[in-house]
């Protein structure tokens, strides 16, 4: 079945209803998602220059997806759309470790890019939680973070320049585009590959990113563990944690319901009698380092820590931190997890921690919270039981009520999982009239058909 | 005389034809500018409103101005138009120390920030050499970059929220928005804040900042100065710092030409026998710094410097950088100087020393260079004699070259000096039609009635 597109003729069309159901979403549970027209995995830029000229032709929407990690629905297909799966653009193009720079199509996942330049001596740091599965196409599209943000800045913050396929104003859909640049700096222009990171593939299908990248680092950093009496005190104590002037590469929050999820699933050995554990990684090399690991260990103290330790097992610590990431997996396999990203100003975390409280107690569910605590992103982790219809209901009121609280605090609705879908009311109670209609206008000049990820941000 | 506009009872209109002509221009040599019909210098928010909505209803275009330190001629007049001249609005509005931000209003010169967020143990490490005289707003318009973007980047990276009057889709003209946000983290829509940074007031005006800020650095940094026989031999210099995973916080290049009309005015007791200085800061604390310091001096011999020590005297140290901030001026003071910012990849820094060098001979004329070498970002200072019919052509021609030099080895034509009207022919040339076309119609949608800053950028 060729469906009359124009494709290249070694691309397969895939229309098996049950691959297709796969495609058809990301991790965002309850996001909606439509009945896909069919899909393809191109392997290079001119196939998806192909796919996406014939698909405007027939107004076929696109919907580009990477490994269908998100969590917002982004990658979720609408009825009639055209999924393109660019998994299978897997090739890192070049490491340049001269210029410190990978350049990379947008289906290589993290992890592999991370090992591909440690094998340079280099560093890419952007570490979201799905890192061993999540693609770099994904990654840029969402403005991913992760763990080591507040040092080391967002996926943003890496991408120095892109190629993409898109249609308006550069040409006929199906253009191929390279924005931004090879170098460190550059201001040749309005600065369209940034505009980019983050869009969601609402602009245009991304086929290669280059990216910065940073000598790798020189030693193992330093863990710091301090165990509290309440989630609302670890929150105090990251505020104190800003106050003394420490910038840790990594500051983690995991409640105990997080860490006992780990702990029945994966059997670490974690201590699990404290409502919350802080995880700081230091990685200041040398004496400098330990003195600011000391000094941490002292803020949880002065902050009320149960107890606060720096680990010096390495192996301990690499657990600690595993945990961090497993928590996620770890409570999905309990049942459906509705996963908040709200990102507050530092300084208002406890208060944002005893708000979250206030709403699992209202709503009468269970919160389990896992924290980006040092740049203020929280992700409370709204739990329902499968197949319960009032807690689902009940989950999705206190999912409404979280980014309510958060845009009181001066915060945003999504601070690195995106607007997809489950976020677009969020962000039209969180950003003005004025700012959502230039939005729009953006989106409906780059993109005039609306054919790419319709729906998805402004739609 | 109010020329028929509806402007705020306290807002001066400025029409004295001599002061005019004083704003009606930056610092670039030779950039042509026009006749403005009036000035303006509001305080706050409001009054730009008034004046914009007043210049809109008359189709007067606006050209915001701060400083006037921009070397492209991003900030100069147009015939007929309002310039709009922000360095009154000197406002800190806010330092937030709980969570390292800063609110500012666009007229705050950078060294005042600096200052002031140090009092409370932060940094705002942006740093251009017009540091002491260059505004926040202007800094934002052309996303400044300075001596320490290697390690801690550009302006657009400290750049989290801003308040913008603007026209078109968010209202009328004269509409305040808010873009981007406050907190470390935020996806919540395109990332328009980050499109406003570096466009250079063709958008809309730029009333107000928040910039993130990191921890003040706990102790000096060790400055390294290796002495080079050739530019082109401290630019091997350069490329083998980055082979050798070095990451300094700066790493600067000064020729003869450069560190001899500092000594001729400044009397700082500098070393001039070589061809060529590298500069480099690194500010890893303790024991480790102390290694890097060592390290970097060690490349600088290997890679043939004709001496390299490890600056001991924080005096002497300061009094090198001093030389390299004064470079400019004191240039300046011989004549007109045509300012280059040219960025390639750091490990073609040699090769476009090389380039710029024939280019210089071919020209018959002086070119001195600058360079902040580690970002591969170089300032040749193309000399003219005053007067020098002949000479400016030759300067002129040498310019192109240089751009055109830069492109061939997969650089750009400005690195951090903006686009303005000396760059538009170069920005041409290193875009594709493609490009520029998104470029014109991300422009037109935002500012359809062509009033901001018009023939900047993109005109």
């Amino acid at each position: 079945m060729r469906l009359d597109l124009d494709l290249p003729a070694g691309l397969d069309l895939i229309v098996d209803p049950d691959v297709l159901a796969g495609l058809s979403h990301d991790d965002a549970e309850w996001a909606p998602y439509g009945t896909a027209l069919a899909a393809v995995r191109p392997t290079n830029t001119a196939e998806v220059r192909r796919v996406v000229a014939a698909c405007a032709a027939r107004r076929i929407p696109i919907v580009p997806r990477g490994a269908g990690t998100g969590l917002s629905g982004g990658a979720n297909a609408v009825d009639g759309a055209m999924i393109l799966d660019l998994s299978r653009m897997n090739r890192i193009v070049e490491i340049d470790a001269e210029n410190m720079t990978a350049t990379v199509q947008p289906g290589v996942v993290n992890d592999d890019l991370k090992a591909a330049v440690a094998a340079h001596g280099l560093w890419y740091p952007p570490d979201p939680a799905s890192a061993p599965w999540s693609t770099i196409g994904g990654n840029v599209s969402t403005n991913a973070g992760g763990l080591c943000c507040l040092k080391y800045g967002v996926t943003r913050d890496y991408v120095l320049g892109l190629e993409a396929v898109v249609g308006g104003p550069a040409g006929e859909y199906g253009t191929a585009v390279r924005l931004g640049r090879r170098t460190t700096k550059g201001v040749s222009g309005y600065d369209l590959a940034g505009l980019f990171t983050g869009s969601e593939g609402t602009f245009g299908v991304i086929t290669e990113v280059t990216l910065r990248l940073r000598p790798a680092r020189r030693e193992a950093p330093r863990t710091v563990v301090g165990a509290f009496g309440s989630v609302v005190a670890a929150g105090e104590a990251v505020a104190a944690i800003t106050r003394a002037g420490l910038l840790p590469a990594a500051l983690e929050l995991l409640d105990r319901t997080c860490l006992r999820a780990v702990e029945d699933w994966k059997h670490l050995g974690l201590a699990d009698d404290a409502a919350a554990l802080l995880l700081a990684q230091l990685d200041t090399p040398g004496l400098a380092g330990d003195e600011e690991a000391t000094a941490v260990a002292d803020v949880f103290r002065t902050a009320g820590a149960l107890w606060s330790e720096q680990s010096t097992d390495e192996v301990e610590a690499e657990a600690l931190f595993a945990a961090r990431r497993l928590a996620y997996p770890a409570l999905e396999r309990l049942g459906p997890v509705l996963t908040e990203d709200v990102c507050v100003p530092r300084s208002r975390v406890p208060e944002m921690l005893s708000s979250i409280e206030r709403i699992a107690d209202r709503n009468g569910i269970t919160i389990a919270t896992i924290a980006h605590a040092g740049d203020g992103n929280l992700h409370p982790l709204i739990l329902a039981p499968a197949g319960d219809d009032s807690a689902r209901q009940a989950a999705q009121a206190a999912f409404e009520e979280i980014l309510t609280a958060a845009i009181a605090m001066g915060g945003t609705v999504t601070g690195e999982h995106g607007v997809g879908l489950l976020k677009r009311a969020g962000m039209r109670q969180e950003l003005s009239a004025g700012v959502l209609a230039m939005q729009v206008a953006v989106k409906q000049t780059l993109d005039p058909l609306n054919l790419f990820n319709p729906g998805k941000v402004v739609g």
